[in-house]
């Protein structure tokens, strides 16, 4: 059984070594430089170009403007295609952009030998431009009269939409009863960025008609068709080259800078193009998580039931759709989703164009915003009435069974409940909601909670398909191709165990093929959501099904045998009657190659249509220490727990969740990316953007309820970004017992704090 | 329609513009260079090396030895594996010899950081042999007595093989008639070296448990194979990727230094390493076409009808088994095949190991030396009794309907006859050898033909067997992925043809993957034999079909029609009945990625058993003009007539035989690879050994006699290795028309031909 091993990841050693290969491992020979030229204004429009200096630089090719580029609007997301125009993504912006719409939009770009050409060029390149007022906040953009940062969206909303649970709303169900305590708060969360560690690179260069892009992407396949869409170069004269990626966590499921490289590659007569950027135009230039403003109420009945809520969520888009809509259209389904509301349930949801770095995926995909804002008010509830607030979430957390009214996704394993207790275990969360009660001084500690859910891939919303392709090899191996992506995260490992546990191929003889080249990898979506074990372990397992027939087929042409009678169990043909082993793998493998009688070389390719999706759940649990004079929060424990189905690998899950756990750190108290009046970033570099680091955390502790789910092909639903998702709250949630004092926004830095324990008087003014 | 379209090669912009990617373009980074350390004895015995001196040169990283490789025999040969041992290659040679067994033997290799210490290094390696006495040919070898080469061979004959036609002895059907004129002769052929333009290089490197090889090679999944059997090392860990190469001819149907460089890059920690040969070491080191003695004899009835042959053809094997026996037993197979004996035909070979350069395959495989000496038997036999040439080969010549009587391959179309019709009026035939007889003078003219037959693929003598795999894009466009390789000769382009043809899908939407990766690519054996368009045609047939109906299918669910009223025409679906066009491929194919209700990536592949053989033939015509005290051949005018059934592509066609001519010319007047008595290669470069320039060729006629042939996928059969065949008899017998002079050897180059007039007495001693 391969399922439930913690074997080594697969690529561990490569990457350990040094010789795993990533897009900058793979220069092509003789390639030109790319620089990308960004807007210094926030908001305007370019009117000229001086470009004289810049192109006398010695080894500068070509300089090329949003005045060059085809007009030809495209979106970047990385959704799957939609042959209905109304699900298609918002398409609004162009290669080069002659209207500027955020600090760091990209206006020229240099092609240069080198570059010490580009950047010196790059800094010798005067732009003209028409500025306007930018707008920082949705309050300021949404404010009656403001200038559209779109035109066709003349109140700066891109999408509006709502919906409401039960038969009345929260209002009626307020007056409806006398004794109900409300809540009405405003939750805010803040723009952070990914900061994987490899910035977007990539390759472009021509071949014939074929362009082909090596890329730092999480979403080869899609990629192709922006690039397509972007450029009019046909799909099929696109080759995308996924290797090794150092991390994405979603601003990878946005399309880069790959359509412009491809672009750019045909300006030179297609000769190879490397477009890289720093890490300060990847704070600026590419994607954000997005700054979602909750307001919130909620009503409670004295002994706990939550009666009504309702939720308003105003998200700050940033100078372009992106991922638009859908991931504040997540959040509140998220807020929506995690409690029980006995009468009534409103939501509303805004996204709306800003002047700041653009939303865009980011793992958890709306929902740590969300949890946050869903956490908080359900602490705030419990608190309001004097309630456990562990007990106040046993009672009011969605039960086994739910099924959301909208999209009809359903839990179809549950966990939720289970993994409260374990967490409250592991924490000793009664003992220390005891100890930790009626404390003095300027030290004072706490412990807190938050529980989420999730669902698993992105059915109904979207679609879902997944292929794979099987190759049998003459020494009885497979060679495993996905047009999932392996990102870090492990994905090859845990489809190398599932194509092993399908075929009876031992783990050691299944290959994996960890690039995708869209010209002739199976189609897939790509890493995105909390899918791939999920949608393409699916594809995996119908694949190697398949593949495993055609061995036995051949197995029982070769042997003489009933096909019926044979299976294939630790790389041997064996007998199922009597248990006997017959022969090798290997040995039917190099017969079917070279048999003078039927010569037949054995591979399998299926594509997987899921129509199912399921919801993971799970919680956090923290206990942290308060320095309250220094603002200062210090972690001591920290707890996570999971309801993800069955483990593939319970080590690489586990690192997993201590990988969100750390993100939720940063979240909870450190990150945030800041922007002045101008809406200009001002700490986008790691030096003073606030990143944990191994000092700022504790150990991290994973644990994890294992309920088997039965639409999960090996019994396993969401894990890849629930572990992002409860830390803030939690810990937000454990300040809140240590003093007393809630705070309603992230990050909790000390700043925040000393202002927040200031006015509740446990500072001194 | 797509076949018998002269379209562009596919890689003709790749290629004129020098984007098309070669082994050296794929450098991976930081890289260590291998070089070998050849033997400087040509047999003897390697007894000890000292390296202190070279492994101080600065950047050495490693000296490995024949003392140091795995005591594995392994074999070299492009041929498919077999699993019966008897009919598996002679495993003869080791990743580094101990045993030298001609004169640049591979006894060391050097890895270092960069070719200049290699070099270095290389230089100051002394070592300590035992020298025996080599041998240069095959009479020397198989002298009594002389030492084994191998001491599995005792008598240096690696294999002798013979057979008998008819129901007499030859000696019996020369005794049963009275009026028989016999022919008694030698003719030898030389050994000649394939000058590729790109010499043999890989890169070999780890990743994970995976070795990776990047190389100029012919059938890279043989080359896999090989590096397993050699090495020891899984067939599934290696993997082998083929670009575009620079010409093989053969050469690189041997597994030439793949195993020794997949070995170094393991002894360095798995880290890259390019193993690159020069010029000089490619003539001295890979492989030679096999020089051939073949003593024969003839009888012939005045009336022109042959009763009897026989030949015992010797092959001068060198140093290693390589192909070993079966190109001369190909070249009798040869001589047997193109004439009717009415009597009696009796035929012997013997492969005789010696100490010069290894013979290998090359173009022709053993049938251009067989053609030499048949050609010549059949115009001396005619010249004997009077006949015309021409007149006495159409009545001898082997007849439509034809079947080897061993190998059963058969004529399943037949042009032979209509191909020699066609050149006599090409070339003025019956006016010319009137015009050119009774001549005088030191400039004489003269016009000369050759016939011969081939056979197309290698069925039933060795396994035939080729996949093909076809991915539909977005666009409508389809992914061709071949296991079968270009080298130069335009297959990659006449695949495109073929699934243009099969799919119904425009040649411009057809994207061919030229790389092959065994990893991943469809199995093939690759090119060699004259195959490619045979073979591996009937895979691209096979899959296309198969591509084509799931297309089909899926247009017919998509428009709720009856699939078998559809069909695909210039990229649209149309109703078959009434002719209506109903979408286009590309609606259908976006519709099948991303539909909502059925989600399919439509793809096919298949393996094409080939179970099948035709043979092809031709013929050569050349008018030479002859400067006797110069001993010096001009060639007028030449021209080739293919008998290759239908033409995929004309200009293709044309430039293949054009290519071979070229090849004939080199055969016949100038090539040679000369031996000392050491054993030592005398003109091993391309100054010294005399390939002919542009300004040695005449201009090159190319025609053709299309019989469709009923078992090729698109009534093709063999052109790629025959047009290499005929033009060294054609020309000798021209010269013996020009001057009444038979050279009976090759090349017939100015000392030869000096030699011979003085001789005859055209030129004063």
């Amino acid at each position: 059984m391969a399922i439930g091993q913690s074997m080594l990841r697969v690529d561990a050693h490569d990457k350990v070594t040094g010789t795993a290969k990533y897009t900058s491992d793979l220069e092509p020979r003789d390639y030109l430089v790319a620089k990308v030229v960004h807007s210094t204004i926030a908001f305007g429009e370019v009117k000229a170009f001086h470009l004289e200096e810049a192109l006398a630089v010695p080894g500068v090719v070509k300089i090329l403007t949003c005045f060059d580029v085809p007009d030809v609007p495209f979106p970047t997301p990385g959704h799957p295609w939609s042959v209905e125009k109304a699900h298609q993504d918002v398409a609004d912006r162009k290669l080069l952009n002659r209207r500027v719409r955020f600090y760091g939009d990209d206006i020229a770009a240099i092609i240069a030998e080198d570059n010490v050409a580009a950047d010196r060029a790059a800094r010798l390149i005067r732009v003209e431009y028409e500025e306007f007022e930018p707008y920082v906040t949705v309050d300021q953009a949404m404010a009656p009269g403001a200038r559209p940062v779109h035109d066709e969206k003349p109140n700066n909303v891109l999408v509006h939409s709502g919906f409401q649970v039960g038969e009345m709303t929260y209002d009626e169900a307020v007056a409806g009863e006398d004794d109900l305590v409300t809540v009405q708060r405003t939750y805010r969360t803040q723009t952070v960025q990914h900061c994987h560690i490899e910035p977007p690179t990539s390759f472009a260069y021509q071949e014939g008609d074929k362009i082909t892009v090596i890329s730092s992407t999480q979403i080869p396949h899609i990629v192709r068709r922006v690039i397509g869409q972007a450029t009019g170069i046909p799909w099929g004269n696109i080759r995308v080259i996924k290797p090794y990626i150092g991390g994405g966590f979603g601003n990878k499921q946005d399309v880069l800078y790959e359509p412009l490289n491809a672009w750019l590659c045909t300006q030179v007569g297609g000769r190879a193009v490397k477009l890289d950027i720093t890490r300060e135009e990847t704070f600026a230039s590419t994607r954000v998580r997005h700054a979602i403003d909750f307001h919130v109420a909620g009503a409670v009945r004295r002994d706990g039931t939550i009666v009504a809520r309702k939720c308003l969520a105003n998200s700050n888009q940033g100078g372009y759709a992106s991922h638009g809509h859908s991931i504040v259209a997540n959040a509140i389904n998220g807020f929506k989703q995690l409690y029980r509301d006995e009468k009534a349930l409103e939501c509303e949801a805004n996204t709306v164009y800003t002047n700041i770095a653009v939303g865009g995926a980011m793992r958890g995909y709306g929902i740590p915003q969300s949890c946050f804002a869903t956490e908080c008010l359900a602490e705030d509830m419990a608190h309001a009435i004097g309630m456990d607030p562990l007990e106040f979430r046993l009672k009011n957390c969605m039960q086994a069974g739910y099924e959301d009214p909208h999209t009809h996704v359903q839990f179809r394993s549950y966990g939720l409940q289970d993994a409260i207790q374990k967490g409250r275990e592991l924490i000793h969360w009664d003992e220390l909601r005891a100890k930790y009660q009626n404390q003095t001084g300027p030290i004072r500690r706490g412990v807190g909670m938050a529980i989420f859910c999730y669902k698993t891939g992105v059915h109904p919303i979207s679609l879902e398909t997944a292929s794979c392709r099987m190759v049998l090899h003459q020494d009885g191996s497979v060679q495993v191709q996905m047009g999932a992506t392996e990102i870090g995260q492990g994905a090859d490992t845990v489809f190398t165990q599932m194509a092993s546990e399908v075929t009876g191929i031992s783990v050691k003889k299944v290959h994996i093929s960890s690039f995708q080249d869209t010209d002739t990898t199976p189609f897939d979506t790509g890493a995105y959501a909390s899918r791939q074990t999920y949608v393409s372990g699916m594809a995996v397992k119908k694949t190697g099904a398949l593949f495993k027939q055609k061995i036995l087929e051949y197995a029982g042409y070769a042997l003489r045998y009933p096909v019926e009678n044979l299976d294939i169990r630790d790389d041997q043909i064996v007998d199922t009657v009597t248990g006997e082993t017959l022969r090798s793998v290997a040995d039917i493998a190099v017969e079917a190659f070279y048999s003078l009688d039927r010569s037949q070389h054995i591979t399998a390719e299926a594509t997987s249509h899921c129509k199912v999706n399921t919801f993971a759940s799970g919680c956090c649990f923290a206990e942290v220490e308060v320095d309250i004079p220094l603002g200062k929060v210090k972690v001591l424990n920290i707890v996570n727990v999971h309801d993800s189905g069955t483990l593939i690998n319970p080590q690489l899950a586990a690192a997993q969740v201590h990988g969100g756990m750390s993100m939720g750190l940063g979240y909870a108290l450190s990150e945030q990316l800041l922007f002045d009046a101008k809406a200009r970033p001002l700490n986008g570099n790691l030096l003073d953007y606030k990143l944990p680091t191994a000092m700022d955390t504790p150990d991290l502790q994973a644990a994890f309820v294992e309920v088997p789910d039965p639409t999960g092909p090996y019994g396993n639903k969401a894990l890849g970004e629930p572990p992002a998702i409860p830390g803030a709250p939690a810990i937000r949630n454990a300040v809140l017992h240590a003093t007393g004092v809630a705070i309603d926004s992230l990050p909790l830095d000390p700043q925040k704090l000393i202002t927040a324990f200031t006015e509740a008087g446990l500072i001194d003014d």
